[in-house]
């Protein structure tokens, strides 16, 4: 990832210092312009913006040990994922050195770094973001989100839970249709060009405003029918021979919801399980 | 449903005799020009083609007993929904007694049929349905699914199993980055207006043909790569407090297809643990 993002910002112009632990990695890019820095903190000390995308913050903290003197009064922008209190962690740690920082996170494998549609995310400092988003801009379409430094690796973390799970609900569905020789190819035409977009994607952004409201009307079908729904999507899938841990989940999970006392509302309901560490968990 | 599906027919100008169990439930329609037979066989014999919407498949056969001679020479298209050994049964109950059988299900709720969009499925003997089609195109947008009787109950099953896992998928990642402050809607319009159809359609279209042929290359990604990104969701969801179940599944599967020898093949390799019953599940 390092490498897609130095090389977009020399297509764009930038003048580019690089340093990686395998000096040898940065042939190319010092094959195309970039200067190579021979420590890391000659690398700081070379341009007012830093950006890292390594490992992990563990990986962050061990390359700057020494170098924290050359952050001083610089601005550092990065890109590794982790987890809110990790986030939080280097945030402190910027302030306590005295340096810009700012938290963010990549949402495009490396190939596409430099398209347009690439999004990167980022939170912290608004100022920080404003002063380097056009430099930021070389690298994808970046997306603030807020003062909060752990919002970037957050949302980064949801929208791969996210990706995870509607894949396996794919993938289920086609072992479903599979299993009496439907290929998933044939499946996925209903259910990626119609199905999802038309019919999920629309119940999503119609619920959305409605969840933070914890309001889940039950007018038009309640959570008793949708557990009924689900107990008939686990038998077919033991009765088709297919795994069947997924939709049974799903069903105990609309079984807490309505032992929780939300039987006669709408199916969004199960968000107020899946907003609690569950007993015991 | 029943009504519904009586309104649409009616409001497209068909002749219509109806049946119902509580039959003060059909007044409106009667108000509205349809005819109200005093019994199943009388119902049966005042057309060509009977329609039903009843709770199940045990239903629809203690309604037609007593009956089964008025079916015969003429179609049944049955619309409730069930397992695909259900569908098969009553397509043999029908070659037994004698009638065209189609076996269909409705993928919209009451509100949307008769509207273009409104998508049903069917399956049997092409014939009737390249017979009752245009009938059929009142109720919404016909798409046969072949001749196998079980496909419509079994893709209905699959499509409802994917809703689930995709609308669970949105609503855990909506907890994990709500218990940061951010709302579901603010997260919505990233996540359901660019992700879901930019980044996790186009991937599944793109990915579909090669589960075809269990061709999972990890060129660009491994399952190995992938558990690591699990675990962390998993670990975030319990650093946040929320529910954790749902990625630790998705962790485990991905841990299941690592132990049979995918762990260098792309994350879609896990479909090959979907499509088996787990061992003792
Ligand atoms: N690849 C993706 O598709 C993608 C997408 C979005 C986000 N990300 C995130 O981006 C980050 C980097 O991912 P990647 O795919 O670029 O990983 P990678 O190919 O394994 O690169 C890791 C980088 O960290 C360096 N590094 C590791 N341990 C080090 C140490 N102890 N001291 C100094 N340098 C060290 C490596 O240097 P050497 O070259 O010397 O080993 C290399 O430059 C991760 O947090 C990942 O989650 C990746
Ligand atoms: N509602 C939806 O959003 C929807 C969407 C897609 C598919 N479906 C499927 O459509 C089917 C019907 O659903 P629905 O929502 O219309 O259910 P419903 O409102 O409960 O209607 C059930 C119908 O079955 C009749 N019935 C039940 N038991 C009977 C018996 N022993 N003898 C005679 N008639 C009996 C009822 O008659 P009475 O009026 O006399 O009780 C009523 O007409 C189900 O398979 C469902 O899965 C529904």
């Amino acid at each position: 990832m390092g490498l897609a993002l130095a090389e977009a910002l020399l297509a764009q112009g930038h003048p580019l210092t690089v340093w990686n632990r395998t000096a040898a990695k940065a042939d190319a890019l010092v094959a195309k312009g970039a200067h190579r820095a021979a420590s890391v903190a000659d690398a700081v000390l070379a341009s007012p913006l830093t950006i890292t995308c390594l490992n992990d913050y563990d990986t962050m903290y061990q390359v700057f040990a020494g170098a924290e003197e050359a952050l001083r009064g610089r601005a550092l922008i990065n890109l590794n994922s982790g987890t809110p209190t990790e986030a939080h962690a280097a945030d402190e740690w910027a302030t306590r050195t005295g340096f810009d920082y700012l938290d963010g996170a990549i949402m495009v494998p490396p190939p596409l770094v430099g398209t347009p549609g690439a999004v990167f995310l980022y939170s912290g400092p608004e100022g920080v973001f404003t002063t380097h988003r056009p430099t930021l801009a070389s690298l994808g379409d970046p997306r603030f989100l807020g003062a909060d430094p752990g919002r970037a690796v957050l949302y980064n973390t949801a929208l791969l839970d996210l990706m995870y799970t509607s894949i396996n609900g794919f993938l289920h569905a086609a072992a479903l249709v599979g299993s009496a020789g439907v290929p998933a190819a044939t499946f996925a035409d209903l259910a990626v060009n119609w199905f999802l977009p038309t019919v999920v994607d629309a119940t999503l952004l119609a619920q959305a405003e409605e969840l933070d409201r914890s309001n889940y009307p039950g007018d038009l079908g309640s959570l008793e029918m949708n557990r009924t729904a689900l107990e008939h999507i686990t038998r077919t899938s033991v009765e088709q021979g297919v795994h069947v841990d997924l939709p049974r989940l799903a069903q105990q999970i609309a079984e807490q919801a309505i032992a929780e006392g939300h039987g006669d509302k709408n199916y969004f309901a199960v968000f107020e399980v899946l907003k609690k560490a569950r007993a015991g968990a």
